[in-house]
């Protein structure tokens, strides 16, 4: 018994559950693995490497289901020439995040692709909406990597309110499993956007101690900074800062940003070195506050299934104890 | 058609809404209005002013629903005399909140009330269910007052997870609406706790200009810190801190709160002032994230028929765009 939105519509997908571009995570082979299981896969297009994203892309020729490519507005913006590469692999839409849709929502359009924007305000929903945005995501701090500062269970009825019906809103931040979907639901959200549940996946592009990392974090165990962004001399604009796992190099640097910055070009060697040694105490596991709820590593086939039926039976009101009383 | 749960049937009470006993606003009047229509009014004894608590509770003699006495904990343990005072009200329930309540539970079982123990962690539920709680609050940092820094979507599931059916959940932090009401049961709470949309209610024992600004104000414009509580000499035990509406005080102080602390003294007067003038620029109004969807200030019954009516209908899936295809 699917559950039925807007956005499932819209995308042409069975499940409303959306994979986030996780950069140099979220892959083809995880892109495919989740909208063959019915959800709708975001390629990340991240910072805009172009192999990567031609080589990844390549991979999704072919591939008949509904998938989406996601950018880093503000990187996007410095290599535009990226979204022809995109565009070209026929993607149902493209997910801009973190910058100003304006400059590319024409050629989405032109290519007959949806646009799909993330915002963390009423005033970026409605910049998305004023330049033809399709679906909004609206994002909570929870969310892992990069966010701002409101929170969920504020931002996602504050966006559904402003977006009054024009657009399918679609909730991200602190979500994975199917309690949290039908939560999600009940604000009036089309469908949830997961990361940190899906790095934590048999088809994540993540090296497999951060995906452990993760799966053995508890609630309460990442933080949101900027101490990750700098040790890789990546100066993000305001407001948005990284969520990721506490470690060493955050303890260390944390409280320390100003003389971080000082020492940038040293420690983003250091950090360059250490995140090829695959030690994440220094190198960042970027995860969001949904770790608390996570503990294993299946397949993503496995994680939609588990997160529908759960969302299923919540909605149905067979779980809990609420019982309507006639 | 009631939302029935494990807590409404504890309590005794028809809808699974509590007051949340806000400190000088939640009076005798607003606990009468709540309970009266259906819910679960809580009294604020606050920092244990011993001559309104027995006004107030005087208020309450001979009112036959159900209702409830809460305290600050580590407050109450300087003045542990005022539980005999509140215990003698026949509450059906005392609230402990933000403090070790091993040293008062055993008065509070002995007399036959419910213990409601508010937790902003797994450690802190852990100990509230090893002296006895009866019923758990888990709060989120988006509440308005004082709290900690775990959000609402993070900390519900988290301790509905600790408590393991053991004990009825509460979700607290954000809520305002029936949409709230509806996520925080598809999370697994079995009702929900709610200060600021109480205060800005005809019934709360508040000033006219605070409500009014907790009408006017948006999403994103309430903040927490230290400023408020070192301007009234009041140092919280760590990790909490209080939630407010910005205003000039906090922006001038914010940042600098150890000049702030080393003028304690005299700030501590002029902030007294400024309360007693009614000026809101420079006194707090402790408010929480919910403020965004408090747009009226309607009677209290009013508040708790129009939460109902909408969570019900979120419930039962006439809301939104879900459509469950067989």
């Amino acid at each position: 018994m699917p559950i039925s939105t807007e956005l499932t519509a819209l995308l042409g997908i069975r499940h409303p559950i959306l994979l986030a571009p996780m950069d140099t995570i979220s892959g083809s082979r995880l892109v495919r693995a989740v909208s063959e299981a019915g959800g709708f896969g975001i390629l990340g297009a991240g910072y805009g490497e172009r192999t990567r994203l031609e080589t990844e892309t390549a991979k999704l020729e072919g591939f008949t289901k509904p998938f989406g490519i996601g950018f880093i507005t503000w990187s996007l913006a410095k290599r535009p020439e990226l979204l022809g590469i995109a565009l070209a692999a026929r993607p149902r839409a493209v997910m801009l995040s973190f910058g100003d849709p304006a400059p590319f929502a024409p050629d989405i359009k032109a290519a007959d692709a949806l646009l799909i924007c993330q915002v963390q305000s009423e005033e970026m929903a409605r910049q998305a909406l004023d330049c033809g945005a399709d679906i909004l995501i609206a994002q909570g701090t929870e969310a892992g990597g990069h966010g701002a500062s409101r929170t969920t269970i504020d931002i996602v009825p504050a966006i559904i309110d402003f977006a009054a019906g024009r657009v399918p809103v679609v909730a991200a931040g602190g979500i994975a499993d199917g309690r949290g979907l039908a939560a999600m639901m009940m604000l009036g959200a089309s469908g949830v956007l997961m990361g940190t549940r899906f790095y934590a996946c048999v088809e994540a592009d993540g090296a497999e101690e951060a995906k452990q990392r993760i799966r053995a974090a508890k609630s309460g165990e990442t933080v949101r900074g900027v101490v990750f962004d700098w040790s890789r001399k990546l100066m993000w604009p305001s407001p948005f800062t990284v969520r990721s796992l506490v470690n060493d190099h955050f303890r260390h640097w944390s409280g320390r940003e100003i003389e971080l910055m000082q020492r940038a070009d040293q420690i983003a060697v250091e950090y360059a070195e250490a995140k090829a040694a695959g030690n994440f105490e220094v190198a960042a596991v970027f995860a969001g506050e949904s770790v608390g709820l996570i503990h294993d590593i299946p397949p993503a086939a496995e994680i939609v299934g588990r997160i529908v039926a759960e969302a299923e039976q919540s909605l149905q009101g067979r779980r809990n104890s609420i019982a309507f009383v006639g």
